[in-house]
């Protein structure tokens, strides 16, 4: 799918980044959500549309009409997995089986709609060192891997390791491993209802991960690729057709 | 895994059979579960030891000790899917995480469970004619289908078909097709943390399904495969480590 | 892939059409292949480059400079599988494993290169009593599938059935069911080097099943899917880097 | 499968192991087919036969009455791929569609069979520095990976990195880091036909690979794993039935 007139929304839970003198303040003084929005804005078409929402806002800025006008939507999270209302949660997840494409992004692998989607813990072993991850592809023709670097690097990163207590993935686009020795599926698909859904592990607040020209371009690669593939009008868009959902 | 000493509880929501002259109550007078784990102690070696459990006991019969020591669980349900509380959802849950096998009986499709573990709305379409369904194997070596007619032959059954919102299954291992002419994914497997999960979908209330020779062989082979490979003793047995569930 | 100069070889043993009042000679007078290639030019973009080979031809039509210009190659074969020369088959494999598409149909399962890039016996039941064939979709939102009616119907076919010795595929399409009552896996799709791989039943030379709209959306489908994502100068195109290949 | 009466044999090409002075030949003198079935007659059933068969024997050992009572074959080469004859490759691979296991070790991914079985290059790269590689589960609760360390280490050894030519697995058991950072999926399996297939990548001939007692355990867990579920009279055991293979 081209990118014309994509409607994506780069959700981030903006804690961390709120947190005067922190790291993640002074790397990212307007949230992690704007740099990635100014990625997406700069490397698709000029008329996709790239929103951001954050934790604060009303209903988490994930109003019914928002996440309806929604073809992807990006997902940080992190510190309050939990603080997120459930009713948010059902409305995102009926969006996904209904065509909007889902990016979980670094912890949000712990996220409550993450979880939701996979069945599982989505456990995985952890150790924030700064140390090197290197990014590989297992399927070098897949559209999320374009014009990515074999291996693209990144010079100093929390470790994520296996084993990631994930269903098996549909595909699996990247592993990575760490100057410690471990391995990790860092980039993997998986189709759930109608929506597509793709996990990319790279991101942790406290490095300057989303500074980085790859894992921008892997995102930009990702919005296209999660794509829905039907798109009516909104408030119809993204719904199941009736007798699907609720047969 | 041979059945020694497996621990089986076949779950059934057991409203059907109890209405007084509905064909349930005529083809299963002391409920569906009685047949089927009168089935799976023929099947499986003398020392198996098979025990059922109810929605109208306490907790489900389905108290935390119940599920502990239970090694693989089978579950019909279909009238009253909202009447299982979501304590005993939770509890049946996070055991199927930590290695209980579950196997899925026909309408239990859209029970909380399944859905929970798939992460889809599980929806398919449906037809009640008593159409004859046949039952293919397309993985005829895996050990479910082992010694199973191909096809297997119901003679009159509710029709099942696709599309069948599910992730993609692990393994395929049956395809049915209807006198109607649909055709559906009736055997499948997956895995979800150290559980595997077995959907089958043969089971109406208004048929004999149960009674069917080949039918309990599907059952039998299910609950050996679905078995856990690690056992210990009750109440450690089929948690997860902890580090692993809850990093 | 949009279709924009994409280059598509529509390949055909093209034995059955050439007897003289045979069945299929009715059916195709200029051979499947013209009836194939005439409606992919109706249904994809005008700049596509759609050109037909036959085995009678020199290197039966697949000289190295033709191959080199082909993104996506059909391939039709009956009665002559052992015909091919091997040398050509070594390059439709090579091309394929480069990035080149494949696009295999009906009783070209049984075909020298569909059996390479499987490495089964791509052995299948089958019984021809014109019967109907019921074609259904499991992954709807397929681009394969797009604007494809559920169910396809083809009202007299050859029946095709389970079990079907091929490795699994990587997404499984469309299952079919026919009206004697079997079952089949009529679309898959498997990735083999930097190529995908297509194959799709439908097709018996004794019935019109070429001429069905729906069953030439499915090709046209097929081919956008199996288009090359990275395509070069002729010659240079398709090949693996030979670091790939070679090492 | 129980090991009870399996009957196992170790192929090796048995080259560098007989230049005298050579590092596998001080690691192997017997050859690395001894160590293996040494290991897994310790390993296995007292009950299970493993033989042994080489290059250098008529019909590199592996005569029709020998595959035909082969339940299992492990097979390990590299120098010299082309010098086996293809009708043994042709042999062999009848047999593994027919229901025979068989285990690919380390620079047999370029073997003929192998080759064969996948319809792919099954090309890598590589580079022997002799370095740190770690062997981690991402399949935790799959029988190969049972009882092994999480990581497996092996001080020493080549590397083998992605990308990796192969179809993807049916399962992916084991992927391993290297200490230079690349990553590898090295032990995975397939299903083709009847048979099984266990890549698992550790054992070079430079290093004491076959001696480490977790890669030991690895290949007496594949072995049971790969072993046939139905096994009947030598000579017909393991040939499909005429009409699956044939039709």
């Amino acid at each position: 799918m081209s990118a014309e007139g994509l409607r994506v929304t780069v959700w981030n839970e903006n804690i961390h980044e709120r947190i005067a003198g922190s790291v993640p303040a002074e790397l990212y003084p307007d949230g992690m959500h704007s740099v990635i929005a100014d990625a997406l804005r700069a490397r698709l078409d000029s008329d996709a549309v790239i929103r951001v929402a954050t934790m604060e806002e009303p209903e988490h800025g994930l109003s019914a009409e928002s996440v309806d006008a929604t073809d992807v939507l990006l997902w940080w999270g992190h510190a309050d997995h939990d603080g997120v209302d459930d009713f948010v949660v059902d409305r995102v997840h009926r969006a996904v089986l209904g065509g909007m494409g889902l990016i979980v992004l670094h912890s949000a692998h712990h996220s409550k709609i993450f979880r939701r989607l996979m069945g599982t813990t989505c456990a995985l072993r952890w150790r924030n060192d700064g140390e090197r991850e290197l990014v590989w592809s297992v399927a070098p023709d897949h559209s999320i891997a374009r014009g990515i670097d074999e291996p693209l690097m990144i010079e100093r990163h929390e470790m994520y390791g296996e084993p990631f207590d994930i269903p098996n993935p549909d595909e699996l686009v990247f592993i990575s491993s760490f100057a410690g020795g471990e391995v990790f599926r860092s980039g993997a698909t998986w189709r759930r209802g109608h929506g597509r859904v793709f996990f990319f592990s790279p991101g942790d607040q406290e490095y300057p991960v989303y500074h980085h020209s790859g894992v921008q371009q892997v995102l930009a690669n990702g919005v296209l690729w999660a794509a829905p593939t039907r798109r009516t009008r909104p408030g119809e868009a993204l719904e199941c057709p009736r007798a699907w959902y609720d047969s």
